[in-house]
């Protein structure tokens, strides 16, 4: 952070502002989408439950939130008359609101602390700026959550709440100034020292980020298909927030078997405790409810990270059966509903990541569900959950809760923002205006997909034989057990395909929870060799005989989760 | 029409012919080609909820109310000295309205057909009257489901809306009585002995066969959304081969547990000792894997019955659980992988119907597979599989083997024609050269789909508010235990899409093996009602998120299943 206050004082003082606000621009044109949508929502009257849902976008890159406090002080800084480095220059252009604005009055903080509420007027501080947001509360999507920040400042909240990062909200709230927060030394939130995110583990150079705070990476697609088991450095990260840092010694799982606590349904076991208990090993896929994102993004802007179809691995993972742990536990089938998961990443309001599964899911044998210890015969990393994580086979990966600390039988689900208010599916014509996260289902099975890996988009193929083929491949997955019983490939819109040749593991039905890669042979015509240009398009089916959709209009969702139509991929031959 | 004149004279003059009467008043079959004219005909203008009560009387056999006609018959019979047996007097509650009024005149079938639309008059037949409604089908409540019978007669329907089985309703008819239809004796359509064909029960007049040897009907898919429990007279019949007759005493279900019979892995069960296990109940919808094959056949022919949307139902199933029975017998888990039921019907080489599930599934409690013996609270019918059927809840129909009469755990799936190469799924690009049924997964679970039962493809509807809207009804549905949640509609080519409401048990997902009714409210535009034309849109959205495909090029496969495209309808807006 201090090389971040230094790097931004040079900046100012070489008047280096465009740097700045070029970088500004990069980062909030990244969503540019998005910012219709936010304004428009911004502008929804009332404020309804679901619109709480809206807090749930992590936009990517580091957060809006310290900033301030850098900015407060660059004036000290200023003298020290350094350039920014090219990763400064990245830390800038989260800075950028800083602006000092002369014709306001200074608050100090304790003059703003008192309105916290309503009646009070409410001010929230950003930066450098104070605000009264009493009007523009009423109307806040999240509602309620604006209101945590009343009379102290939001910057945390956005850290988390990322959707808040585009010029067009830091505009709206520009207009509700009302003055200049004094300037104070204040205790660093370095990243070295205090910050959250200042002991994030190291990651691997080619797992590209679509979001550095919290760490969202996806390997490169065309490695995907390479190996059955995905290596674990490449496997795609997807962290809500900051990966907390758990020592093996310290670890414990907290179990309530619901009922109450009677007949002592409350357990602690320590990562020995898991260890001792039967070891079970499970080939499953975990993919993002996101997964593929970018894609249908075309058709119409959504709120979500920018996902290609990287968000997606299959590992081997190991651990014991949470149905051994349920069982001895006592919990019997029909006492309960749901068996909730709280992990130990907390937010600014130290909740913690939560999500919750079926308990049928959750005491069948066959559902495998384990709390892992192992990925791929190695010890979990911090990126994917040290020392547990609850794998969830064939489960869209929100509900593998990661850095798992507790456990709950109980009747309702999971009270968390991720399984309340995100990762469900809406009709395509249901907007911003209209949603109700109330009316829809969690996601918990994944539906069929598939992905060409390679050649990739805009490669240039290589016709490999006397016949005129190319060799396409790719991955294929459904969630729920179902195997992929087929996948299809056409190069002429459809006209013919070309059943692929799978591997996968022989594994019954119901209990497939691996992907299947598939290489297929694709023949291409004197046409279309002279033209140059060939659209592939691979279709799976999985073992209830679903398809995925054709394109991604009639699936469209504003939160861009479940993209799973026809993936279509555009080569040139040669 | 003209076998229930015969029969009606049958019961005048020669009371021995009451049975054979009342079989063919039962099965007084109109041509094919006359049943999908009346469905045709069969349209729903503007068929608002209220109207659905309407059709709500379903009550299963007939009703006492009918007796005031028996009465009426009773003076004719009387003079044989011979009062009516009860049977006779069902057989007459058929036969009610047959009085003969001289002092009109006399039309001929083929007079009253053409009468079949308001411009040219609405005619309809009742027993020997032949009536003009046309001034009342405008307030009738059923409004367009009285168009059903336009041409031609009511008798079947009335057998199914059996609030029309009062004197009231009798009379306001007679009122519009302008003729008497002329008798004519036709020959008897019934087998000779001997046939295998000669002992087939009898068929609701409703039921429309997509063949008649064996029989395969659906009902009206009109009638289909009425009701959450399809009446069992009117559930959709697929039978493969003649059906079997079963005397309940000598009825025995033999069960070979596999292991090759060591351990005394073997047993019979007779229609007593089923019913002396604990009765378990489950609603289930059983679909034909052909369902809808008729909208694939368009894209390019298939082989195969030409099912519409009608072969499907939805009945609460009660008797045994197969899990039950398997452990009771002690089978493992891991023992075998298939449970193979073969039933009584016989081909001509006396190879009975079988097919085979998974293991996995038939021990599963929450699999909830059943040998029942009840459908819907009633006995099974004969078509139905009398006395013991498997239910495979969310298990394309043909695993559903009525007739039941023996059950073998085994490490391979039956090696039936029907499991081995019928009702499996292909490439589009699969012919009949090149197929190779070996390697085609054979159907289980059915994927997601859903239909557009009101209004019918070219019927006329009208807008049925100030504001414009139409409204839609239908079924979804899908298999595995998948809950449907939610339906999709349009009516613009899915520029806009609206939401269904949803009528579904309360049952958790995974489990949840009844189908879901729906109703949807569709706007209709300014330009929408002067063009006149409009088409609906109808898809389904299950909890693995599985969606429908959108047309069916993509998914043609040369047997017809699995054709579970978005449902599209075109009407006319009035």
């Amino acid at each position: 952070m201090r090389l971040l206050r230094r790097s931004w004082a040079g900046l100012l003082y070489q008047r280096r502002h465009q740097h700045h606000r070029r970088f500004l621009v990069t980062t909030s044109g990244r969503s540019n989408g998005d910012r219709e949508e936010q304004q428009h929502k911004w502008s929804s009257p009332g404020s309804r439950p679901e619109q709480m849902l809206y807090a749930a976008f992590w936009a990517g890159g580091l957060t809006l939130g310290f900033h301030w406090l850098t900015n407060r002080h660059h004036h000290v800084l200023l003298e020290e008359q350094k350039g920014p480095t090219e990763e400064e220059q990245e830390a800038l252009a989260r800075l950028w609101h800083v602006t000092l604005r002369k014709e306001l009055p200074t608050y100090r903080a304790d003059q703003v602390e008192p309105h916290n509420c309503p009646e009070n007027r409410i001010w929230v501080t950003y930066g450098l700026g104070v605000y009264d947001v009493t009007d523009f509360a009423e109307n806040h999507p999240g509602g309620d959550k604006i209101l945590m920040a009343a009379g102290s400042a939001i910057d945390p909240f956005w850290a988390i709440y990322q959707q808040h990062n585009t010029l067009e909200v830091l505009e709206l709230l520009e207009g509700f100034r009302i003055g200049n927060l004094e300037g104070e030394l204040v205790t660093s939130v370095d990243d070295e020292l205090g910050s959250p995110w200042s002991q994030e583990p190291q990651r691997h150079a080619l797992l590209k980020p679509a979001s550095k705070r919290p760490f969202n990476a996806e390997p490169p697609i065309g490695l995907l298909a390479e190996q059955f088991y995905t290596p674990n450095e490449l496997f795609y990260v997807r962290n809500h927030l900051p990966v907390p840092v758990i020592s093996p010694e310290d670890y414990e799982l907290e179990i309530d078997g619901g009922g109450g606590g009677v007949g002592g349904k409350e357990q602690t076991l320590t990562l020995e405790g898991i260890k001792a208990l039967p070891k079970h090993s499970v080939t499953a896929a975990i993919m993002c409810g996101g997964n593929r994102r970018s894609e249908m993004t075309k058709v119409k802007a959504v709120k979500g990270l920018s996902w290609g179809a990287g968000a997606v691995g299959n590992a081997k993972w190991s651990g014991a059966r949470l149905c051994d742990v349920l069982k001895q536990q006592g919990v019997q089938p029909d006492e309960a509903k749901h068996v909730i998961f709280e992990g130990a990443d907390l937010d600014p309001t130290s909740h913690p990541y939560g999500a919750s599964i079926p308990l049928s899911k959750a005491l069948d044998p066959r559902g495998d569900v384990i709390l892992a210890y192992e990925m791929n015969d190695e010890p979990l990393s911090r990126d994917h959950g040290y020392p547990i994580r609850v794998i969830v086979p064939g489960t869209v990966g929100a509900r593998n809760v990661k850095w798992l600390t507790r456990i709950v039988v109980a009747d309702q689900e999971s009270d968390s923002h991720w399984q309340q208010n995100d990762y469900k599916g809406f009709s395509p014509s249901t907007d911003w205006d209209t949603v109700d996260f109330g009316k829809s289902e969690a996601i918990q099975a994944m539906p069929v997909t598939s992905a060409i890996c390679t050649p990739q988009p805009g490669s240039r193929v290589k016709v490999d034989d006397d016949e005129g083929h190319i060799t396409v491949r790719g991955y294929a997955w459904s969630g729920g057990g179902r195997k992929i019983v087929r996948v299809d490939l056409t190069n002429d819109e459809g006209l013919s395909w070309h059943v692929a040749e799978l591997e996968q593991e022989d594994i019954p039905d119901g209990r497939h929870y691996g992907w299947s890669l598939w290489t297929a042979r694709l023949p291409i015509s004197e046409a279309q060799r002279k033209a140059g240009d060939v659209e592939i398009w691979a279709k799976a089916v999985d073992s209830a005989y679903n398809v995925q959709p054709e394109k991604f209009e009639h699936i469209w969702n504003l939160r861009g989760v479940l993209a799973n139509a026809y993936h279509k991929v555009k080569v040139k031959i040669v």
